[in-house]
């Protein structure tokens, strides 16, 4: 159970119904989910969040929507993020993810967090010849 | 300082010297990064794993190989595994990755970081039309 | 679901009475939330967090009250915790947080979380002038 | 090793000094700490991260400044972030958190991690009189 | 609710239904749990996974099945696994588990995340003593 | 850098000396590890871990002393904390742990991560048939 009331579409007014409107305008959509909702209970937070959800996850990037939504996931996978993890599935399907990639997206996840897990159970010094500035 | 001595290439015999000769041929490099030779102290586990990378992040995959690396490195970033992240940003540099991406790349990882912890906080209800299995 | 059975107060008997009476006590409140209940089946534990959450928690500590429950909420939400983060939010509301507190707290959390990761993502290292112990 | 080479304050233009000039400005401080040069290397997350700490860390909020940094802490000792625990214990000392404080709050943040992972343990479910939105 | 639909053992066809067959031989038992179902989705990872858990989890090893077993919970209490502290615990309960033990476990999992924090929050230098590669 | 000033032996008076004899007496040692040191920066809560960690993994439990230091290397891998795998890998080795047990263990606790990981991405639902308190 959600720990505040979230604040529907048509209770919304001023900033909080703005950014409702913008999220909506954004994403082509006609609803508004509930992290939003919930968020609106703090509109500065509400404001704050969603403008860098757009520009961050929006267009004029170097990587691509889909890669960014599988990058997303990956992390949500590893919060142990339920909602994160049903949200952003929902944004990658629109960019084109199937089951077979949520498989591989999956196995990857799963595959890094043993083996990173390895590296710290026996402490590994990292490599001279990784230590080189991007 | 790591758990274990590692195992030197001159000082692998059996599967251990198999298993670094497949790990080269395969990524076409001449030395063994520290991770292998750690792990070689448990010969079961250093085949098994090198298994497992060289099927989940080998060719045949509908994810391409950049893509895979950039979300290792969210994993690896997000459960702070120093060795990983070095490790996987080499690999990924092999693969085009460049300042720009890795800044975009990490932007995300933070963001959804960030909203993990919003979408825990206010304890979010998953939305009706999100539960809807791939 | 639970993995123990829960021990009801009209159950308990020795320590675990002796417990849940002074929980009850020391809160001025007439029941026993479900942790307790739980902790119930495994008593030297249950006798052993008591103290500690009694000695932590409670007063003349230079650390007020609310100031102590809105850390505990953030260590909860950090750590994915639905029970602790519910537990702990009703006891900071009697110490008088209210939804826009709450709100700035899930803020700063998640801001916390976004640094957090850029930090670990870049491998940043320690400034010199930050180097001094308390 | 950082993974990028910093931008340090005599090479920065446009928006990195920009952004420079106003940490030094609203911290008082004549000096960048790392993590800023850091970011420095993708201008538009330097942009975004700073603002955000400015709004959520600045004035005019309920929650004062010392509590505010030692949420931070709290969330960057559960994330075993070093760089974190560094640069906001150093800013905490300045809002007046000394050795015994800091006590206290690594005794907190260490029972709500032992709590938290008891109550995930017996997967504890919220009591009734808990589930109460804001 | 779950991202993929199952694959019920009567659906199973190939190496799905080959690993299913092993994994009922195996543990001696006449059924499937959830989440092999939910690999089967991709048969690849159901594969490697499975073989996996046969080598590490099964005869042969140093340490005994039940240990294995508990390490297993402690992983799975720690990371916030609601599925497998339910599958594994279930599996304990075989090897002899009760509720005793389990309590002992819960509390040596409680402690070390505590002592883990502290060890963190102070960011206390390894002694030199312990460093001693095995 | 550790964030306090140890506290060394021949400074130590009070409750602080008396705990650390206590230590140096129940462990047959005649040293004091660093995490001692840092604690006692906060004298409560050193003898609150102290007597704690005396009572948890001191004898008279059903778990093995081996066992419980296998569980709590574990966790202390999951959480990335370096001090504590070194320290406890030190009580581990007194117990008899070698090379080729600690090699079994990293690969349980890896195993467990990956799929903890996979429950988790997966969305898995806890079986009916596990739904059986202790």
């Amino acid at each position: 159970m959600a720990m505040v009331k979230y604040v529907e579409y048509s209770e919304a007014t001023g900033d909080v119904k703005a950014v409702y409107d913008d999220i909506m305008t954004t994403r082509k959509v006609d609803w508004i989910n509930n992290i939003w909702k919930a968020l609106a209970c703090h509109p500065p937070t509400l404001r704050r969040i969603w403008e860098q959800v757009k520009a961050v996850m929006g267009p004029g990037t170097r990587i691509d929507p889909l890669t960014k939504e599988l990058i997303y996931i990956a992390v949500s996978m590893t919060n142990n993020c339920e909602y994160c993890i049903h949200s952003h599935t929902a944004s990658a399907r629109k960019q084109g993810m199937d089951k077979e990639v949520f498989g591989e997206l999956a196995a990857i996840v799963a595959l890094a967090n043993q083996t990173n897990r390895l590296a710290i159970a026996y402490q590994i010094e990292v490599d001279e010849k990784f230590k080189n500035p991007l």
